[in-house]
């Protein structure tokens, strides 16, 4: 059965315009899994990646809220939380609907470190905004007090920025694997992982995001899958986007998607991350293929009928 | 090789004369994987259970304190969130022990639904205090506008109740079982497990608390284990406890434990639970037997010279 690694976006967890509340984030979660099932019902082997940058910066304000009664978790055990939370909700609405259609198998959430090098050049221009908005009155006692690097956010206000270190090994991956073969739907790197770095031996957890694609297509190459799919918005990725000749992608070789990246097509932040976590894992076996679509979409890309499909 | 379900108390998670920082809870982890590691040195096969009262509690405290920024998160999702963190920290401590003993084992969180009756009695009589202390002036508005059911707790201010209704089914139980028999040390049912009720084929989180003990109990059933040591802050269940006629129990048949309970020797919410998840257990299959002890003892207790052993 053909394996696919499958990184929902943050529209697949969490509508912008609806509340926060778990209520809301489980029913735009109950939505998805209906599109998840259907690629199990193709005939997909389908093992879970999600981002986790509103639910974890919502953990993050939740702590520095009650900071006087009692004391903030530091980043990595905030992220810890998020996988738990979001998970949790993955397993209730993916049960469910594997229920309804009687394929059975077991969903299951994996706390999942992933390890970091300290000495990535990232750690030295922090530039991933987690958490609330500061005053600029706030950020100094901030940056003394708690040690945070701050910038301003495009005249919104105040963050917190912290690295964006490369994924360099999954700790848990053995325990991923066993589970994937043996009838598992595996929910793994949450948020990209748990950043870790290994000290004398010792993993710590440290004050990072690893970009949830990247950790997806690392995800992707370990288990040797055959599919990446990483979910956005849009249906395709575009070039020259926003301009009169603005271009949807359909499928495009791995040396063309090279070429637009140079050209700077695409917004970092934005689509740049995951066309590069897309040719990274289609560079790292042939046959391998990457598609970028919408969760609507996906089923259509798998039969090359929809989405940006890099090969 | 025997496999034993280990049931960690509070005090092996946390020390309750220090602080609460991660810093300081990771440090009460490392110490405690010591033992566990000792005991997987002995030839067993180990599976993890642990409480989630202060930490859970803690969670409760951020949630309530941001509520006017964004959305406190229900009770079954801040329990998910605390198997989250715990897991994490026992992942990391514990691959470090392994690492340096130098044995080969993967070790795995997973988030852990535990379906429970929703006609459970438990549910119409709430006993279980969870979250902060309120004052009397709090009361009535938590009470209208979040439904609290809220007591006095013992002079020392008021306290939010929940059910504490008994375990019924391990949602997880497939995946913790593929686990155990490839090479995994599984911590599962994190604080008993997230509660859920089944309605229409759905499972649905609800405010309440499972026993830890008893969660643990119906884990070493599923799993066929050999030995559920439930670990606490002492080293023996004491009769005629605080009397001048106190007495350690050594090993202690099943009818004469069920007579000591009888008799009122075990206080409710602290031992009692203990001991009647252990007796749960041995009656549950001939020679399975439950030792409750501390965690320094753990090993000499499974030699039979130290804990109190039921079987």
């Amino acid at each position: 059965m053909k394996k696919i690694v499958i990184a929902l976006g943050g529209n697949a967890l969490q509508d912008v315009d609806s509340s926060a509340t778990a209520e809301a984030q489980l029913k735009i979660i109950e939505k998805t899994t209906k599109y998840l099932v259907d690629i199990i019902e193709e005939g997909y082997n389908i093992i879970i990646t999600h981002g986790n940058g509103p639910q974890v910066g919502r953990i993050v304000i939740q702590n520095e809220f009650a900071d006087k009664i009692t004391p903030s978790m530091p980043f990595d055990v905030c992220g810890a939380m998020s996988q738990g939370m979001i998970g949790y909700h993955l397993q209730q609405a993916l049960g469910y609907e594997l229920r309804v259609r009687e394929i059975e198998k077991s969903v299951a959430t994996i706390i999942t470190q992933v390890v970091v090098d300290k000495e990535d050049q990232a750690f030295k221009n922090a530039t991933k905004p987690i958490g609330p908005f500061y005053t600029k009155e706030e950020v100094e006692t901030l940056r003394i007090e708690k040690g945070y690097e701050i910038v301003e956010d495009s005249g919104r206000g105040y963050r917190r920025v912290v690295a964006s270190p490369e994924p360099k090994r999954i700790v848990e991956i053995e325990t991923v694997k066993t589970l994937i073969d043996n009838n598992n739907i595996v929910i793994t790197v949450g948020g990209g992982g748990i950043p870790v770095i290994e000290e004398e031996g010792k993993l710590k957890g440290v004050e990072a995001v690893i970009d949830k694609d990247l950790a997806s297509a690392k995800l992707a190459e370990d288990i040797d899958a055959d599919i990446l799919l990483i979910l956005t918005a849009v249906e395709k990725v575009f070039i020259n986007f926003g301009k009169p000749d603005q271009k949807g992608l359909d499928q495009v070789k791995v040396d063309e998607m090279k070429k637009y990246v140079e050209e700077g097509h695409f917004a970092p932040g934005s689509m740049l991350p995951k066309v590069l976590a897309g040719i990274k894992f289609v560079e790292s076996k042939p046959e391998r293929k990457t598609i970028i679509t919408s969760l609507d979409k996906a089923e259509e890309a798998l039969k090359d009928l929809s989405g940006t499909i890099i090969k």
